[in-house]
């Protein structure tokens, strides 16, 4: 069986269409690599890819996008919304099939090692992959942003897991890790009161002493005027869908609140739905991988 | 996109284990085909195997097989519980992603054409491939079995589809056809009386006026002392499991019993599950094909 990974690299740039258009071309360069999706936001000026393919092209295809994006970006000029270190600004492996956390902890180091070594960026292991506990969250590594950078690498927390206390002049700090996939879940009630979503989503979150892998927060859908909590999920094998999904509905009833409905956005691994079904049907000794057709598609 | 296809060739073979050696050497030797699955029955002298590939190259693998029992099984000395017609019995071709069964039905059609032609075996196309109702029932084409089909192709209705009115003097006759995947779905009670769970499955299966893609007996599992609704899910986006587990739910609360978990034997699809997802959590406008992650993984 091949071992599958998913990569969803995020650059620094969207305005420049010539350099989003080079790292797409760049992605679907690379052999045995697919690009499932990438998507720019202009105010934010960052783009977003999400490549998948076996363990040693997922490797080949995120350092030749991270060599593209160091060669092309020059984060001195860069502006934008969103938090930033790098050229390439965090680099996120994420198991899918037949290969653990552990072995993407594993892949997220040889490529950081060689990033590191070939192009000259420091890098942070982050999440899964992280050296001490104030690496995991990437908020925090990534606080001071490019700017702030070249002076945080000589704080003595903040040596770098790969290369010296100095970042590449225009590429800046690279964030490299494992991380479990997120599925994007959002639970919608039949009230248009948007502080019983937002009660609901604190006592669901980890945070708020809920759920350790559910994060959730309360927002109105103001065109359908009803209120929905708004979650992802961080690690569906620790907290199913069905779980926070149940536990919204007890919740809810005490404001005399229904469910109508749900959504997905974006991708989910099948697994995350395959669990639900296993739950709501009962079903005993499942085994997902010996069970599930498409497991075997894939020699 | 590749297309992916199922086939399940069954085999008038399973007690001569060169044989059964041979036709697994014969799918594993054939590029782009995964050998999912086989089994062997000695009382019913017959073998089960379960293939999968892109559409090219599962016609060329079941081709490959279907020519080598011809070599290897000689009806005239076959011996065996089960009901059967030829050394290939019958080869079902299963849409399983990214293709219609109406292109399975074309798949059959060709590989139909081919075995008949390079191998002179007479034969017919069954379930979603039939050219007359009467032959969508692989039982009603079977009746007779390898001993009556010499008499049976002479009558007016029984002229092959592919070939002349004449048996293969070894090989007999063989079916080919598309048809959906099949689930099998089993429901577990808590009661030891299976006269109940017979009364459900007479009401939920098509034949008895329930669900038209559901086939069910009721059974008692005499290891737990628990009666059981064993089902077969013949076509899963037509009716979902949850529909006719939702049904014994109902129809079993009228004798004081309840539904105490369920099975899937052997392999389902996982949109079978994935359906049962959605309607569980109310999930709107969910998108099978481009949400899920898995179907992008085979570029």
């Amino acid at each position: 069986m091949a071992k599958i990974v998913e990569c969803i690299p995020n650059f620094s740039e969207a305005r420049n269409q010539e350099v989003v258009d080079g790292l797409v071309a760049t992605a679907k360069s690379v052999p045995g690599i697919t690009l499932i999706d990438h998507s720019s936001d202009l105010s934010h000026n960052r783009s977003v890819f999400t490549l998948i393919g076996d363990e040693e092209s997922i490797q080949e295809g995120a350092f030749q996008l991270v060599k593209y994006a160091t060669e092309h970006i020059d984060m001195t000029k860069h502006t934008g919304e969103h938090p930033r270190m790098g050229a390439t600004d965090v680099l996120p492996f994420v198991p899918i099939k037949d290969i653990t956390t552990e072995e993407c902890v594993e892949i997220s180091k040889k490529v950081a090692e060689r990033i590191n070594k070939e192009l000259g960026i420091p890098i942070f292991l982050y999440e899964d992959s992280a050296t001490r506990p104030e690496r995991q969250n990437l908020a925090k590594v990534r606080k001071g942003q490019f700017e702030g950078m070249t002076e945080k690498l000589l704080e003595e927390d903040w040596e770098p897991d790969y290369g010296d206390r100095k970042i590449h002049p225009t590429a800046g700090v690279l964030a490299v890790g494992a991380r479990m996939p997120l599925v994007a879940f959002n639970v919608n009630l039949d009230t248009d009161n948007v502080d019983i979503a937002n009660k609901i989503a604190k006592i669901i979150r980890g945070s708020g002493g809920g759920y350790k892998y559910c994060k959730g927060i309360g927002v109105m859908l103001e065109d359908r005027n009803i209120a929905q909590v708004s979650m992802n999920m961080v690690n569906f094998e620790k907290c199913s869908l069905y779980r926070t999904f149940e536990t919204i509905r007890f919740e809810a009833k005490r404001y005399g609140v229904n469910i109508i409905g749900s959504e997905i956005i974006g991708l989910t691994p099948a697994k995350a739905l395959v669990d639900v079904a296993e739950y709501y049907l009962q079903i005993e000794d499942f085994d997902y991988s010996k069970q599930v057709l498409e497991n075997h598609i894939l020699g």
